[in-house]
C-alpha cells in the first residue's frame, strides 16, 4: 500500500491505524460531504474556496459543521505537513458523525467527524499526453440527485467509470436524462470547435470544479454553453479536467475518433497555461 | 449509547471498539450493500432469503463476495448468539473493501469487509397503534438510481425522512418521477379500498421488503397495484410495513386525513395475523 498521511478528528494516522466507527453516518449512509484538493509546492490549492464549497455542501444537506472554516483550514495544513510528499492529494471528509442509535434520522448523529486523507500524486503519465485517453458516453439514471452536494454516495458514477474500464476506455462522459453533456465521473469535461473552447454551464446538473472555475479564469474566451453527445464526436478536440490530474486529452468516444484523433494544439496550450498560473497562484 | 453488538470481519466489538478503515469504499463512496433484519425468539428472522438478497444487491454493483452465504450466515448468526437481548435489529454490511489507493475504481479495492451491528428493539410504541401515524409525501428527483440495490447511498432518503420529521410527521411517502407512490424512507406502504388492500408493485421502482413479501403471504388476497397520492388521500385506511417496526398504521397524508383519522381494523387485524405467522415461521 502507498503511504498515507490522514487525520481523524485532529490526530494524525496512517493507512493502517486510521479507523472510524462503524456506526458513522458516512459509512452507514453515504452521510457525508467531502472536497478533493492537491498541494501545489507543498501548498494546498485553493483551499479556502474548498472549505467553503464543502460548507455549501454541508448547508445543502443540513449537515451542521461543529469545527469552523479555519480550525479544518488548520488542520489540512497540518496534514500537507505530516506528509513528506512533494505533491500530493488531498481528500476531505466532513461526515455528520457516529450514530447514537440505527436509524436514518440525522438528529441520532452525535458530532461530526473530519477525516483528511493525504497521498503522493504522481506525475501523469506521458502517454496521456502523446496518445490521448479513450472515453465512453453514460446516460444517468437520473438527474442529480438531491441537491447538488458533493456527498458520500457515488455508487452511480462509480459503475459508470467500471463500465468504462471495461470497454477499455479511461473515464466515462455523462449525459443527464434531458440529453445534455455534464460531466466526467470525477472531472469536468470541455470541447474544442474551430479555435473555442466550451465547456457545459453549471445549469445542466454539476457541481462547480475549482479547476473549472481556475480554467476559466486562465482562458477568458472559454464559452460555457449546453453541449450534446453530437457536439462532442464532431469537436476538433476534447478534454477532461480535474485537480489532481489536471487536463487530459480526450482522442475518442464510445470508438468514434474525435478531430485527428491525437491530443490537440489547443488543449495542450491551454495546458500549460493553467500549469502556469496554478504554481504562480499561491 | 445503547448496546451494541458488532461483528466486523468475524469479530465481535461493542459501540466503542467497532471500526473500519477510513479508506473502506463503503465510507469512501456508499460503495457497499446491506440488509436489515431482527431477530424473533432470539432467531434471526429469514436470514436465508436476506442474504440471498445481499448477494443479489452485490452482484447489481459487481461487487463480489468473498465469503459465502453460509459463512455470512453463521457470523449473524454467532453476532444473536452475543447479545444479550430477546429481541434485536441485525444491520449486515457487506462493502467492497478497503481502497488501496484514493479513486473510484473498484478494482482498487483489496477484500470485502463484513460488517454486522445489532442492537435491541424495543417494543413499539402503544400510541402508533391507538393514534396511529401522520406522513407527508416526498416527490424524488429521481427514479431509483442504477440498479435497485439496497446500498450504502441514502442521502435523499435521509432528506425526506428529516423533511418529514421537521413537519412534524412520522416519515415521508416517496413519489417516483412518473407519479406513483413508491415505498416510505425505510417501509413499504399499503392502503386499504372498500375491505381490500392495496400495495405498488415492485416495478414502480422499489425493491422487495420482505415483509412486504411475508404479508402477501399472510393474506393473498392483497393485490399490487400501481397508486398515486390521490389513491392514498382516498383511502379508508393506509399503514407501513417494515422488519423492525411491523406495521404502523397511519391516519394522516400532508395534513389530510385518512378515514377515519383512527388506526383502521384491517390494518390491525392484519398486524394480528402478521405476528402470529412470524412468530411461529422458525
Amino acid at each position: 500500500m502507498e503511504k498515507f498521511v490522514i487525520n481523524i478528528n485532529r490526530e494524525i494516522f496512517n493507512e493502517n491505524t486510521a479507523k472510524i466507527s462503524v456506526l458513522d453516518r458516512g459509512f452507514l449512509y453515504g452521510d457525508s460531504v467531502y472536497e478533493a484538493t492537491r498541494t501545489f509546492n507543498r501548498k494546498g490549492f485553493r483551499l479556502e474556496q474548498h472549505i467553503d464549497r464543502l460548507f455549501s455542501s454541508a448547508e445543502k444537506i443540513y449537515l451542521q459543521p461543529t469545527l469552523s472554516k479555519q480550525e479544518i483550514i488548520t488542520e489540512v495544513n497540518k496534514t500537507i505537513a505530516a506528509s513528506l510528499f512533494e505533491n500530493i492529494s488531498i481528500r476531505i471528509i466532513l461526515s455528520r458523525g457516529n450514530n447514537s442509535d440505527l436509524g436514518l434520522d440525522p438528529d441520532l448523529a452525535l458530532t461530526n467527524n473530519l477525516i483528511i486523507i493525504t497521498k503522493e500524486i504522481k506525475p501523469n503519465p506521458s502517454w496521456w499526453y502523446e496518445t490521448g485517453v479513450s472515453m465512453i458516453f453514460h446516460k444517468k439514471a437520473s438527474s442529480n440527485v438531491g441537491p447538488l452536494a458533493k456527498a458520500g454516495n457515488y455508487i452511480e458514477n462509480m459503475l459508470a467509470y467500471r463500465d468504462a474500464k471495461h470497454q477499455g476506455a479511461f473515464d466515462a462522459i455523462m449525459i443527464n436524462p434531458d440529453g445534455f453533456i455534464t460531466e466526467g465521473t470525477t472531472s469536468n469535461i470541455w470541447l474544442v470547435k474551430n479555435g473555442r473552447i466550451y465547456t457545459p454551464p453549471l445549469s445542466v446538473g454539476i457541481l462547480e470544479g475549482l479547476t473549472r472555475k481556475t480554467l476559466l479564469e486562465v482562458d477568458q474566451t472559454i464559452e460555457e454553453k449546453k453541449l450534446i453527445a453530437q457536439d462532442f464526436l464532431e469537436a476538433d478536440e476534447c478534454f477532461l479536467s480535474s485537480t489532481t490530474r489536471d487536463l487530459v486529452p480526450v482522442i475518442s468516444i464510445d470508438n468514434h475518433q474525435i478531430g485527428t484523433g491525437t491530443p490537440g494544439q489547443v488543449t495542450l496550450k491551454l495546458l500549460s497555461q493553467y500549469r502556469d498560473y496554478v504554481t504562480k497562484d499561491r
